[in-house]
């Protein structure tokens, strides 16, 4: 039995991590740490936790001893805290943005501070097994990637080698993304229906997505009707052939890259259909569920990649599980096993 | 050109009223008060009147003289500034709690605290023009009532002598009720798609709709996936015979009773259709609009009565400026003219 | 493995039951019936099980034998359908409305057609767990209840003795209880958002809770926005003492009452906090999962009962499947462990 | 008075002209055409428009004499009825897709068909008042442009010549777009909630904003959860300088351009806010309001030019308006007061 525990665990992303961990066979949640709630029940937040424990949160100061620590605390104040909170885990999986990007200069151009771990940058490994299966088998520090960056990496690295460097990332996202205080410019009545551009260039994410394709990613990001759900699009052009043109890339040869890439692969799906309401990957299907669908089209010369998935579970928790079940020699797909739902 | 004055204009409400009054060929918006946001651009707050005025949000400090001033300020804090600035206009239109209840010990009932001005609280005339209009043409001191039990009493009051003295109401609300400084239970990702019944019991405007009709009203209350939008479902029996049992009302009888008294209404409709997807009230529709729907339908000695509103215009600022429109010898419709969309 | 046969399997229930069963450890699904798609794959229709099962929808004269056969078809289809049917499996367990209501002179009057197979009617165990065990563990017919049905049984029986006879049942409804053939009404432009109160009196449910718990229940339905979920809201009096009036409830006791029914119960959970967005029932929370949430609150001599479920799942394939471990001596909870979202 | 005729009135873009010319104090609707509910009243199948009309549904074999027919019929049918139809007006206003492209080759690669009326493509003027004033003030043939494109070309337009010609655009939509009979894949249990990528390349309406902006135009279009509402996020680079490499722009050039173009014209508001929820367009706000807010972002040699508009209204009934206005010398603004909601 993995002995876990979480930091930031009265946030969205901590509920979700207690949801799948205490539904895991493999798992058991040492402590549930908040700042905010020590010593209340976890399910006085998190009400679907109801009849599935009666653990208390701990206090900070309290954090024990444990096999795997998972910090879905917040950006900036993640960094601070690490240091020395690591010391009571041998694995660390974090879900913050803070040891996402390898170069401190980067971090501070898109977090606005400079990083004050900056020695510990180089030693995480990115949460996406899909590309780092064989590193995080063995890793101490795992930093699960931006849910917008995992859509993206997962929608375009099978394109290596077809498309040209430049690429043009559409990502919309639902509420859940902004957090348990995600303040005012978020009530229900504020927030409901709105297609609200938060980002119209130069989200956060985009410098993630460039640093693990390889390739010049723009993101602009969307808040989208949803509570659940992240969508990238993502446009790019075909790579430029032997006469300096950008070449024609066809559906086929797409589908081949995708099908090469993730046949293997329990949590992604390759979904495009010729017709009907689901031909395409779609967030509202994922909701609760471990997949990143992805998809494809073309238009002469233009390459259109889609994918989709759950911010809070493959953008998050969930794809911090199945690093802890690679990293502990469990199978990958331990106690992340729900389908999803439709209709929803 | 009639001067107002609108206290509390950076909450919804008082948006609701700038937007109707400022599209009003009859009236000018002289000062919109604001506590938190003096010197900034209405505008900035409530962005669907951007290029319709450059006004700025002025300090309560800075209250001026006016023909009519409209309070739609927070319950408790009215009572507290109202006997001050009502010196500053004729005509004062109370779109708050805090002068609904002509009884001080039932307010406090209510309300939980203690009247601080109920010296006046037996001075104010409901502003419902379909059953004060006389008393509206005259009165210097108007109080809106609640928004469901505007819609209850729309709905109940035809009934008199063909119900009995009970009366269940099962309200339901969208989220803009409230207001604009709903805090964290209202956040997007806690409030979307929910059935919240935060009252199961004893709702506040239960005791006005209990003095407006002279029935025994009870009311249930819960907020559902909404902005704008109030519905009441209200249930009741027929009046008992001389047998001493509830009396069969038929539905003739019930839709005789609503034509009598709501033929010449401007803006009260009866909806009751055999058939489709609009056959009863639905607030869906109203957004926007003034109208009050009200339905019915019978089965035995039961009695199912229905009303429909937007709680920012039937049940807040339009109710407040039709009262304007009598009260200043406008025509009664004048400013009221949006219809609502279909679809929305 | 009890192999399983679903009958209306491209139905929405029919698509949760197919979730259910493929995810379940004791279950295999030998046949998925649909009358509409037959050799098209069950994943076009149900895109949420794409990775979970290769199956492809029978035609109905393909029907085989198998151990239970469960009967998603529509009302009046399947009491034609059904005698014939039931040949192939020892157990049948239905989700239609016909064979619901043991009295066929009833059935008429809330489905407006007389009963073709009134033999049958008295043959059939409820399917509600909670209060059918014994009799469902040898059941051979099992009819599941009516979604809004179930949740106000499962408010109300506990309070036996405590209330009186009569009931208002105000219940609300997500657009998945339509079906997957709802039609023009049920697009998304004229249902979203809506309060439709489609049935003012008389909802069919009423008749299995007169039934099923010996009350005399009325039932309103309004659709809400929502595609999973259903709440009830049960309006009671306390029961009449010696002096012939109504009689007041206290808290305590009701809360004892239901502590004292559902202790031991896996899937009803009592919910009445003092205060928060969650301190009551509401089916937001229960989307996917199978329990059904309980509370109440009392006024004097008026009480108010609440239950909320997702009505595909604890309202319709979950009760099934649960009915299923029961009848098969499995464990009850058996595959019916997801315990919902939160946010969602 | 002008009298005006809609062809194509029980649909959704039918019922807002008839909200719009009901409301309108210069127009007469002298009759609302359906083919499928002749005789029947306009507000059984508009609802929002009870107590403003007495209207019956005409049949097209009765279409009589008027000064402005508007045709909202359906793609492929208009170009067949319109030959015909024509001769009952002095001017036609058309919102269906069929005369938007003149070149019929164009027409036939996306909508699929061969054009029947092609002698007519090239009579039309666009419905785009910024843009084709003075010619609408002497046309008889108007087509109004779709409602993806005109928010696209009012966010393009101005900067010709500050971009370079390849521009990649994200549309979204709310369902209303999809029509009345829009089928089961747009019912709400199934539209609620999605990101559906229905066109991942080549939307219909990239071949009109490439006409009128001379630009080459990509368009992917994504249905969101909204009914009414369209955004269009734009990509574009900086014009090539000398050097040849995409040049930088900067947001003061970008303001100052849409500042020139836009600055008189009473529907377009430039709306880019340094925060805040509402800093760039969003249709939310704009439900039934007749404007098209257009905002703008840079990074680098990167443009992100984003526009928002009511799909019924500026992108189809209230840009006809605006068109009739024009076309019969009345002030532009009539009849399209209406300043949209907020909170909503």
């Amino acid at each position: 039995m993995i002995r876990v525990c979480v930091m930031g665990a009265a946030g969205y992303l901590g509920g979700e991590l207690l949801r799948l961990l205490l539904g895991h066979p493999g798992t058991e949640v040492a402590q549930a740490v908040s700042t905010r709630f020590p010593g209340r029940r976890v399910d006085s937040v998190h009400p679907n936790l109801r009849a599935q424990t009666d653990l208390l949160f701990s206090a900070p100061d309290d954090l024990a001893g444990c096999d795997v620590l998972m910090t879905a605390t917040p950006h900036r104040a993640t960094m601070a805290l690490l240091p020395e909170a690591r010391r009571h885990a041998r694995t660390v999986i974090d879900l913050s943005g803070d040891f996402r990007l390898p170069d401190p200069a980067v971090y501070e151009r898109y977090y606005g501070v400079s990083h004050t771990a900056p020695e510990l940058l180089g030693a995480f490994v990115p949460g996406i097994p899909e590309y780092f299966r064989a590193e995080l088998a063995g890793a101490d520090l795992i930093s699960v990637p931006g849910c917008m960056a995992t859509a993206a990496v997962l929608a375009l690295r099978p394109l290596a080698g077809l498309i040209g460097p430049d690429v043009q990332i559409d990502a919309r996202t639902g509420s859940s993304g902004s957090g348990a205080l995600a303040g005012d410019a978020n009530l229900h009545a504020e927030r409901s229906g709105a297609m609200r551009v938060f980002a119209p260039v130069r989200h956060r994410h985009e410098a993630e997505v460039s640093r693990l394709t390889g390739l010049n990613a723009r993101m602009t990001a969307t808040g989208v009707e949803a509570v659940r759900g992240v969508q990238v699009v993502c446009h790019a052009t075909g790579a430029t052939g032997a006469a300096g043109a950008a070449g024609t890339v066809g559906e086929k040869a797409l589908r081949r890259a995708y099908r090469d890439r993730y046949r293997a692969e329990p949590f992604v799906r390759i979904v495009v259909h010729r017709a009907g309401a689901h031909r395409l990957p779609d967030p509202k299907l994922l909701s609760g569920s471990n997949y990143c669908d992805v998809g494809f089209a073309a238009d002469g010369d233009r390459i259109t990649a889609i994918a989709a998935l759950d911010n809070l579970v493959k953008g998050g928790a969930g794809a911090a599980v199945q690093c802890l079940n690679i990293r502990t020699g469990q199978p990958e797909t331990l106690g992340l096993g729900f389908p999803g739902l439709h209709p929803i």
